[in-house]
């Protein structure tokens, strides 16, 4: 077999077969394929795409390529869910607890961020103590004993996305959609739970701008799952504004422990119910997602998915007390007021504005050897539909950082005001099952 | 300015500026770029084309890569010709001496050969004592004392080109019309001369598989030379079957030789008619191709044409007394007839496969260490539309090696015989200008 017949195969829109894949996929991990057909390789598909065959037979020989997490050891149905990436997703810390609460199996893998703000392992680290990195022995232990654990991901999972992912990066070959599909459930598969909800964010602070692309995302991801025998669904989410109020990493934890006292905001604790319900019938734990939704309900009100997230962070050798205090988390030294130069109706808040301006706020990386400010970022007063008069307060930025009028002239400009009513967008589109 | 923007670019089927083809191509070349991201362009540009503007961008700057050479030492009116390949094509050691024996300046860098048969060179280098490298001063002299040299090409022409084409031949990336044009026009341009006939084949047996594609391509490279002040010409010529009878590097000589006295094969004797008087009036020797033709044909006559070919072999050390008694040059060990076992007219004589089997009995190089064998080859018997009867025989296998069954099995092959009556093809069908 050659490189270039493959090549030159899918340049020509021919179906690459099972082991044409699996020896560009596994020649590459190997390095006995060079980066520049690879490079070549991924812009033919770009253009000519590929089938559900062959992204079926990529993802599993992606998922292949390196070790793979044998879950076996933790009694029950293991849930995952995997958001495509948004400002101010915080879900994984509200929503992990809530349905563990409930007694579903939550064995996550997350990832730094890069950009806006951070990841969830950013996040969680804003509290003190926090360890998110542990071995696989007493990741199993914690599951079986709390039934929730977030950590970082080993290195060693699905070497091939590593490699073709960095590549793609710098040659124009990242908006694939059977390389984006392929890239995220390998990753997903080789984490090894038994069940997936996917939250595929679009908008313009979305990797998907439009409803229509992350609808086949969503599409294509969850004929992969199920193709590959996980129990597969998936949300579409609105990221036009950002997900609640808070935008970064300690801010986000508050506003996720809000969430769990019961008075988070309303969009982004509908997102944690709806995501929540389908996960605990995808669990088999409730009948059907009404069910799921009641039960979800009951564990913020009685306190059992708070608990659940100082157990967690307890378990993790994080500080507990931050979780029923929060007010113990340090502010930044600035909190500067963001006003309203208009009388109207919020139109728009452009997300990927909010997140480039909290990352410069230092709530972000620009690059991997950035360091995190977990203070910084902001806090939205008004969203989307809300209405503002001349001297309201639109949102407020947290910062250490000295002389960032520039920034704060951003962040005013992320709001559009206008003088017609705006309705209330409603965040959660769909459920593809 | 980043790499990654522009293949983005070219990728969602932008038009690349002058600055951003001088970036990639220099880049490249300064090993500044990687091949990862040169290979994905090169792919991009597969799918999305480039504009007329951009090819000659794309070949103005591929011809100043490097050094370019600097004819003016040579007087009068530069002529050159190139022809896109085929099986059998020795166009340029008959047509050469024909046009210089006419008064035009043919300075002509030429290549070695990779499959079917030898480069120009490689033929040249079967005359005893022909030296095909000297040096610049020696190569302007020759050509102001005798009007002809054909030399091979200095390493340091056009090193995009040379890089590029490595990478494309790997990557799936050859089959593009502006790559094709601007790599030929590139070395062309570089080359020096004020006027360019191209000779672009169709058929099985060239690149270009069809004649539309053989036009378009024929077409784009007029374009790129006319806009860069080289007046550029093209022929169309048929490659379905062999050019003439003779293909093999000693063999072709031979035939170049016949033709030169008068009595070679009708299709190449045309072939150099018609494009010896169209690079007459190039040259501005002739008023027009009528007079252009009969001059050839009367340099033909009065022998003044094998005249010069003695005069360059002379030049360039080679024993002329094989010019003048061809009947010296060594033939193979083995010559071989195939015979026909069907009577009919023949329809199609697969130049391809005639070419692969030139290489296999010793004709041809398959990888650039190869050592040709100079008296390998095939003669050919009978042309597409001659009318064949059992027994007949079709051509003759020139070889040294023994067991080669399967190879004359092959040659065999190639000729497809069939009961109705054939025209004689008409090997040359357009012309460019």
């Amino acid at each position: 077999m050659r490189m270039v017949d493959i090549i030159t195969k899918k340049r020509d829109g021919g179906i690459l077969t099972r082991e044409e894949i699996s020896f560009f996929v596994n020649g590459y991990v190997e390095n006995k394929i060079p980066d520049y057909q690879i490079s070549a390789l991924m812009m033919a598909i770009l253009f000519k795409g590929m089938n559900k065959e062959e992204i079926v037979n990529l993802t599993d020989i992606m998922e292949h390529s390196g070790d793979t997490m044998d879950l076996s050891k933790i009694k029950g149905i293991k849930v995952d869910k995997h958001s495509t990436g948004g400002v101010g997703d915080k879900t994984s810390i509200a929503l992990g607890p809530m349905v563990a609460a409930c007694g579903a199996k939550l064995a996550k893998m997350s990832g730094r961020g890069l950009g806006h703000t951070g990841g969830t392992l950013d996040k969680l680290e804003s509290i003190p103590g926090m360890k998110v990195f542990i071995d696989e022995e007493q990741f199993f232990k914690q599951v079986n004993d709390i039934g929730i654990a977030i950590v970082g991901q080993t290195s060693k999972l699905v070497p091939a996305d590593k490699k073709m992912y960095a590549l793609r990066d710098v040659t124009g070959t990242v908006e694939s959609l059977p390389l984006i599909a392929s890239s995220i459930m390998s990753k997903k598969l080789a984490s090894g739970s038994d069940c997936i909800l996917l939250d595929v964010k679009f908008g313009n602070g979305a990797f998907m701008k439009t409803f229509e692309d992350a609808k086949k995302l969503a599409l294509t991801m969850c004929e992969i799952g199920n193709a590959l025998n996980r129990d597969t669904r998936a949300v579409l989410t609105d990221m036009s504004q950002p997900l609640g109020l808070a935008i970064g990493n300690a801010l986000e934890v508050k506003e996720a422990i809000d969430t769990l006292n019961g008075h988070g905001p309303k969009d982004f604790e509908e997102l944690c119910l709806q995501s929540g319900a389908i996960m605990l019938e995808q669990a088999k734990i409730v009948k059907n997602e009404e069910e799921g939704r009641q039960k979800l309900i009951e564990v913020i009100h009685n306190g059992k998915a708070l608990e659940k997230l100082c157990e967690m962070v307890k378990y993790q050798g994080g500080d507990e007390s931050y979780i029923l205090h929060p007010e113990k988390f340090e502010l930044a030294k600035h909190i500067i007021p963001i006003i309203s130069n208009k009388d109207g109706y919020i139109k728009q808040i452009v997300a990927l504005k909010i997140g480039e301006s909290s990352m410069k706020l230092g709530g972000g990386r620009e690059t991997f050897e950035d360091v995190i400010d977990m203070a910084a970022g902001i806090v939205l007063n008004k969203k989307v539909g809300d209405k503002v008069n001349v001297g309201d307060i639109l949102c407020y930025a947290h910062t250490n950082k000295e002389n960032i009028d520039d920034i704060l002239n951003e962040i005013h400009e992320a709001f559009e005001i206008v003088d017609e009513v705006v309705s209330k967008p409603n965040s959660i589109h769909l459920y593809v099952k």
